[in-house]
């Protein structure tokens, strides 16, 4: 690994650079940063306590560099590229500390994102600015014990009243407690998420800032906050469960965008259906999806450098009577950490395209309400990369042996940290549903005639646009034979999705069945739509990255890596060398970097000296 | 589930016992005696020092009751059974705390184990009569920094001083260093695999027994132990690295079944050849990679018992206007819980049917030494039932939503203390090569005319025997259409097998290549080969089991999740209860079964209580 002068082997050649992407520099700021404070050595001795201790400071150190400020300015003044660039701080976070990146996704992409994104100009002045400048702290508080991926079904309650010009959150049931909250144990705050209940009826689920505990840790009146303590991994992080008991707040802490009660109790919305109003709701909160993918990917990238310099090391059996090879060298060895390499790869160039458009998106003045192709580009997204990372983090872990099963090797610590992205932010399988459903609805507006389609638009809402990924408008010579494979992954989608269609028409208006259970007979056809859809995007995208790479030589090396060529295990160290990842960040001794901060780790703490004097006593006897 | 007077969950009917096996009645005593302690309640809140010392106080628990006691009496005397019998104790154990099971298998199947295998009758008596009263307990020293899967290349030496009548045990190198060795920082001695140097001349790794300190803890003369800390799971066990600067032992303390030193320092072996001498000493050491199957096992019946439960009582989404479903009626849920169950009835039979010839070779006299299919049979079942077991126990979480990474709900500990188990007795890569090498071997004695096929039977020596699995004698029609899936995975492994064969011939024997470069070249096809092969027997047994169940309507059960029937989601309640897992073991309370023990785990333990009544203050402002 070249070493720059700071010594954090930082480099910054054409590869480094096109594999950061264009914030490369940001991001270097970044890895600088954090490698200038003790904070951020790995510790595995602590306490849970000690451990939230230990992430709220590194929060907080996070949060007061002014890179970081800059970026929530950005953030608040919705500057072009502000999205992309908290995306790529995610993702440098989250390979420092898996925790440390998920509470500061709690607090300015969930709770700061509901802010800005459902709330109005002065909600924005009044809660985010102290937000930003640490006066104090958010949660986001939609899941409830009865509701997790079916949001739609949460039973918290925000009633009006007019006599005190409050709203009453409540809850009816124990069901509506919600849980799994993170920072339940320290915010003072929450985005709590409850049925707007105006004249006993509900107009859905709104947004409400309530207060949870002062800057004391002195609960607010009516609320209760058990803490769930102990999990997988993410310890640093505290989830809780939040109680509320008729708990009042203003009027005005209801998030309005969307809706708004005037002081006398009448409800306005911009969005008459209460479902669509629903919809658009949800889809305000989604780039927080593509935040978890870029988490990932810092995983996936960090796991990848670990696993991957050990096997350049490593070296176990070889031909007889010769020394013993790399184990880099054995083919599974190779096959099963390249494949993960160009899937990274894949995903960075895949999660950069959808964060290019949402940033242009706001640039243009479009709303992501209307946009339900990028909508189901980030579900697909998400499920896609946190499958993988979890694939990936497994095979890094039993491609290193006994070294990757010990904590100071990082990869165990990673795979716990990571395991829940798979269910958070919307489980996979839940999120494949959605990508399915888009495509459903691409299909039926292309076949407007059908009546069938036209049920099933009806069904998925409107299709406002179609999926910005189809521009594969280069020569295929180009790429050689990877137009083949291009083709039939088009092709699989298409077979996919045209059966899928015939199979629920079939279900649906021959058979009169209903839609829930025709769809949920299909599910694994769904899912494996979806799968080759997001597959067909990433393949796409990793193409166009190879074909506009500027260097030919890192184009070169990126088309092995598309293509899996055999040779691509002897390029692999200059590839992860290029995920600039400072050698003071990978902490992994497997990796050949010390571990020096966890004294309680590992690393040669004799309990007697290795070469011992003095008398030897006899065997002891039995 | 049923409720037994006991309140244990226990039940005894036919599927019960049929599941539960041959020792049902054993595996009972075992579940009450363990539930009769508070010991075994979870916890998740205690230090390293603390874990590992109520892992000792579990072990010292377990190793106390009559019914273990009985059972190492008959591995002593090698009485009738006695494999199976601390087979499946060892997956009763794992259930309860894998550690503690993992545990009482080096002391008792790798250290016991290599004394009881690798001794004379004197050194049975002499070591592990004590070890079995609890008098010292010992690990076993084999892997080396430097050589962990490739065993033979081990650097530790021990060499015969005639004057003294001893051994000196040293390291020439770092890489020599004992490392990951279980129970390194508690045990008393320890089997020490060395290089025997006999003359200046090494006669290949033989095993010796080396005190590592007293029962004060005091530390032998030339002994250094390396506490290795924090892993990802396990760490109820204390694994470390042990270093021998001329550590002298007695003549005595040499298992001397396959080599010997003589007084005037001759060297004698049963077996000329050191390679063939090597290969015995690993194949009568194989039973425990056995063990670990059935640990295996435990987590994933343990497992799919939480996530079955979970599903059939969790409700979310559902046809509209209607009350939400039970997620198990979500297709893909029941897809992915559904094929594991199957699989780890599957797994019950087969390793079963291994641990029966097991036994029934030892009452037979037979030795192991000689019986490479069976070798092959456990490297091939350790690394499918391990693999497996990552799988399902991943899909459990994951079905279980949040709930599946609490650690409460034990799903995410059962992953992380079993995760090593694709690695340590053999990584799971290694394992498999060693199933196909000897289903090469078949071939080639099949085919003994082809010279070629000669050199392969020379090179994987030799080949005794053939698999004793493919028994499958009774009439198709009697299993309907599995009959066909039955051939299909058969014709697939003999493709495999003979394309593998002849793509080797061409490389070895056409192109001249060496063999290592050959076999290298073709490894994915020898893992699909294996994996195939274990399959195919996995299948057989599953299909001859239900074909033998002597209860009519359970055979119709088990015949359902033989082929996968849609319905045996309904079924799979019944299933899961004739796993016999006591109520007090499950510990989940997404199970339905309470975490009592844990006070520290998340059971509502509000900050603050649920009504609060008295003065509210108004909303703090910021
Ligand atoms: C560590 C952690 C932190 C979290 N932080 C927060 C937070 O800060 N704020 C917050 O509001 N929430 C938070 N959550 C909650 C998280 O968003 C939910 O856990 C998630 O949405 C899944 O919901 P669930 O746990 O209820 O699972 P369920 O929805 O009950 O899912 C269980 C199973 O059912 C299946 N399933 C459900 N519906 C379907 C369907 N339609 N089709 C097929 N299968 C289906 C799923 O695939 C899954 O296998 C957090 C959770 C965790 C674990
Ligand atoms: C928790 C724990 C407890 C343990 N307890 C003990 C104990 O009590 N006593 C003891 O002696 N040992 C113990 N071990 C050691 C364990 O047996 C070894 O870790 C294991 O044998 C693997 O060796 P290794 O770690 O050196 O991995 P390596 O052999 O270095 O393997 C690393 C990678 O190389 C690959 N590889 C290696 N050889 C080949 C090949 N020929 N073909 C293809 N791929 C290959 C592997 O698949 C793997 O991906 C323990 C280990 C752990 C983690």
């Amino acid at each position: 690994m070249e070493q720059t002068p700071e010594g954090l082997g930082l480099g910054d050649s054409s590869l480094h650079r096109y594999l950061d992407g264009e914030f490369w520099s940001l991001k270097n700021e970044l890895r600088r940063a954090l490698e200038s404070s003790p904070l951020f050595q790995p510790r595995y001795d602590l306490s849970l306590d000690e451990m939230r201790d230990l992430t709220n400071q590194r929060v907080k150190f996070v949060l007061s560099l002014p890179l970081l400020k800059r970026v929530l300015q950005d953030q608040e003044e919705k500057r072009n590229n502000f999205i992309s660039q908290s995306f790529v701080l995610g993702e440098v976070l989250c390979m420092v500390d898996v925790s440390m990146s998920i509470k500061c996704g709690v607090i300015f992409l969930l709770f700061g994102g509901a802010v800005n994104n459902l709330g109005s100009p002065e909600h924005v002045i009044k809660w985010f600015r102290p937000l930003k400048e640490q006066k104090y702290t958010g949660m986001f508080a939609m899941t409830e014990k009865g509701h997790g991926s079916n949001i739609r079904g949460i039973q918290t309650e925000a009633t009006f009243d007019c006599d005190s010009q409050e709203f009453v959150i409540d809850m009816p049931c124990e069901n509506a407690q919600k849980m799994y909250i993170g920072n339940a144990m320290h915010g003072n705050y929450a985005a709590v998420f409850a049925q707007l209940i105006i004249e006993g009826k509900s107009q859905g689920p709104h947004c409400f800032i309530v207060p949870i505990r002062d800057e004391n840790g002195n609960l607010y009146p009516g609320v209760t906050a058990i803490d769930m303590m102990y999990k997988e991994g993410l310890n640093g992080v505290d989830n809780g469960i939040l109680i509320f008991d008729k708990v009042r707040i203003p009027r005005e802490n209801m998030l309005d965008k969307l809706g708004s009660v005037t002081p006398d109790g009448q409800y306005h919305s911009p969005i008459q259906s209460k479902s669509a109003r629903f919809n658009a709701m949800l889809a305000i909160l989604t780039p927080s999806r593509l935040a978890v993918t870029f988490q990932a990917m810092g995983a996936m990238k960090l796991g990848l450098m670990i696993a991957i310099r050990y096997s350049h090391s490593r070296r176990q059996f070889g031909p007889k009577g010769k020394e013993e090879v790399k184990i880099i060298e054995h083919q599974m060895q190779a096959l099963r950490l390249m494949s993960h390499l160009a899937t990274a790869l894949a995903l960075t160039f895949t999660s950069r395209h959808a964060g290019h458009i949402l940033d242009e998106d706001i640039l243009q003045g479009r709303e992501l309400i209307n946009r339900r192709s990028l909508q189901a580009l980030m579900a697909g997204l998400k499920a896609y990369s946190t499958w993988e990372t979890v694939r990936c983090l497994q095979d890094c872990r039993e491609c290193t042996g006994g070294m990757g099963y010990m904590m100071e090797n990082r990869l165990s610590g990673l795979k716990c940290d990571t395991d829940v992205f798979v269910t958070f932010e919307g489980d996979n399988v839940v999120m494949l549903q959605v990508v399915a459903r888009e495509l459903l609805a691409q299909y039926s507006k292309q076949h407007k005639k059908n009546p069938f389609l036209g049920m099933i638009q009806n069904w998925t809402e409107t299709a406002m646009d179609k999926l910005r990924t189809s521009f594969l408008v280069f020569n295929t010579d180009t790429v050689g034979h990877l137009a083949f494979l291009l083709k039939a992954v088009n092709f699989r989608e298409r077979v996919l999705q045209r059966s899928l269609v015939s199979r629920i028409y079939y279900k649906v208006v021959t058979e009169k069945g209903d839609f829930f259970r025709a769809w949920n007979s299909c599910m694994h056809h769904v899912i494996s739509l979806s799968l080759a859809h997001v597959h067909r995007v990433a393949l796409e995208q990793f193409t166009l990255a190879v074909r506009q790479c500027p260097n030919r030589e890192d184009q070169a090396l990126l088309m092995k890596l598309l293509n899996l060529c055999e040779s691509v295990k002897d390029d692999s160290l200059k590839v992860i060398s290029a995920f600039n990842i400072p050698h003071t960040t990978i902490h992994a001794p497997t990796a050949g970097t010390p571990n020096t901060g966890a004294a309680e780790a590992f690393s040669p703490a004799p309990t007697q000296p290795l070469v011992q004097n003095g008398t030897r006593s006899r065997l002891a006897k039995l």
